[in-house]
């Protein structure tokens, strides 16, 4: 009995970049196929070409909705939009052109999937200076997702493994970090921490918050936080009935959740959190001096569609030149097809 | 041609905890007789206890100055004192005569390396809280070295396979932490990384220096730190013929120092260079609800004495069990070896 799969729109990133390799390598493998339906979103031009130099017995299928697609595996289908003139199209360049090209693919998707004509979105790398070049001034993807869904509390989650982390903060200073850790903040990130994991089909999910300060304050020794604002809220998820556990030192909080202890860990600041997972995910290769892994997946929550993203960024430096590898793009579709399963049980229930 | 082993004091931690059983265990691998001449400093009668619980075919063998060991495998040497009633110590308990015990061995070692009568001291777990019940108000081991051996500036240096940190700031505020990226004391650390690294016997040390905001501050958009105090720090020290680089984002930094692109990273506070090295080096197993491994040194710089240290605390829950691991000392003995071997090299020539 074959349940439906999910339909997903999948971006193609700026096409300067690495995204068209990474999607094209993606759809090489049959798994996707037998999980989803995807659709690759963007200029068929790029995807073709992408295609021509490193996908092997790969037809593309250019349509015009999602629904049109063949959805199987060796027909990559293709949502074309005449974006950007090959011949402006520059290899691992920063350009207004593929920054104009990336930006329409990912509006493109929203719209698709507030009108519930995909499932979910997953998203290829952009780069925010094209971004900027072209005319739209958005610091990434989120805050694209935020305004084009009109939505107002919104966090980033991060994968590797069983290692997951939403964050209180992120693209602020540290010393902002600090002054964000209020309870009702640290509250509604552990609420959003519980329904992401429920959302990825974790029945009992358990969440450790860390603290924000060495040794979570070592009991107010260094720095109030835990005492004034984190361990209220930790009290209040509780009440409510979430298994809610801290504040934890961060130092040891992440091996014990990367053992198993938690499900999720609420970070209270950017780098508390994606210092441990890019450790776990990216590997570096001094003898190549370059990237030998980038794993890794990046899930904005509080939207009312589904977005997953790689968590890795355009990696211009490689870009087109068959080396770029798809894992980081795997994991991404395998959470947004597991998010969409989660999604349609409820709401048969 | 043999060298002579350097003499090496490894003090017993708190006799509460896990330090007892961790000596023996480690000076039961016959390596370290290869590398040094160990010399346990503490209560024979606990090290006696715990060689009769742990140790096989272990002999103790009672000294009274450190060149009066035996140095031979199967024999351990310990430098007695007489510190605790053996109807005082608790098992993995918090207790004042434990904390004496522990101290007073600290203490001596320190006195002995002062005195050149130990090549370099390492140090077993204590706790903090025991110490002050005993009477002695010291945050930790850092801060004891720091007072006998009249030391001001010094810093914590973590290492766990060739990932290495040093940091600006350990025990304060994250607040406080962001007040203390200073020029001066940024590239204060940047030197004592690149003399610890020479210490190591790593002949030309790359060192990468962590930013303090996240995206290193994204050229002034998330803070300031970095183009006030960290890129004149990097700057100067490069002036000075450091091979420094940064500020570099701290989430990448790690992976790159994992990989082999730098030697040592210099971290703004605590947590950003705990929690990579934690990371890579404790691992918990939620099945038996415990650590399964500990690994990493710690090490003090800026002492006119060598001391490293194990990276984990006196474990009370698993004390005098027989379960814990001597990983994390055996790598601070090898840690003292190779940097009193290089200092010997350095004063000979």
């Amino acid at each position: 009995m074959a349940k439906r799969r999910p339909l997903i729109g999948i971006t193609m990133g700026d096409p300067s970049g690495i995204g068209p390799e990474i999607c094209i390598k993606a759809l090489s493998d049959k798994k996707v196929y037998d999980i989803s339906r995807p659709v690759i979103i963007g200029d068929a031009k790029v995807i073709d070409k992408a295609a021509g130099m490193f996908g092997v017995d790969i037809e593309i299928n250019q349509i015009n909705k999602p629904d049109e697609g063949a959805f199987v595996y060796g027909k990559i289908d293709v949502l074309h939009m005449d974006t950007i003139d090959m011949s402006e199209l520059i290899f691992g360049q920063v350009s207004a052109a593929s920054g104009k090209a990336a930006f329409l693919a990912v509006k493109k998707a929203i719209g698709l999937a507030m009108l519930d004509e995909l499932d979910a979105t997953v998203t290829g790398p952009i780069n925010k200076e094209a971004l900027n070049l072209a005319g739209y001034h958005f610091a990434g993807h989120t805050e694209i997702y935020a305004h084009y869904t009109n939505t107002k509390e919104y966090t980033m989650l991060l994968a590797e493994g069983n290692l997951r982390v939403v964050h209180v903060s992120t693209h602020v200073s540290l010393r902002e970090a600090c002054d964000l850790v209020k309870k009702d903040r640290v509250l509604s990130i552990i609420v959003m921490a519980e329904a992401a994991c429920r959302s990825f089909g974790i029945s009992k999910p358990r969440i450790g918050v860390a603290g924000l300060n060495p040794h979570a304050g070592e009991n107010g020794l260094f720095g109030s936080e835990e005492t004034d604002e984190i361990i209220p809220a930790v009290y209040e998820a509780r009440k409510r009935g979430i298994d809610a556990s801290g504040p934890i030192p961060a130092d040891t909080l992440f091996s014990k959740a990367k053992g198993g202890m938690y499900d999720i860990v609420v970070a209270m600041y950017h780098d508390q959190g994606h210092i441990p997972l890019k450790l776990t995910g990216f590997t570096w290769d001094e003898s190549k001096n370059q990237w030998e892994a980038l794993n890794g997946v990046n899930i904005t929550l509080g939207l009312p569609i589904i977005r997953t993203s790689v968590d890795h960024g355009t990696a211009f430096d490689i870009a087109w030149s068959g080396i770029a590898q798809p894992k980081s793009m795997l994991t991404a579709i395998e959470y947004a097809v597991r998010m969409a399963d989660e999604r349609r049980k409820i709401c048969k229930e």
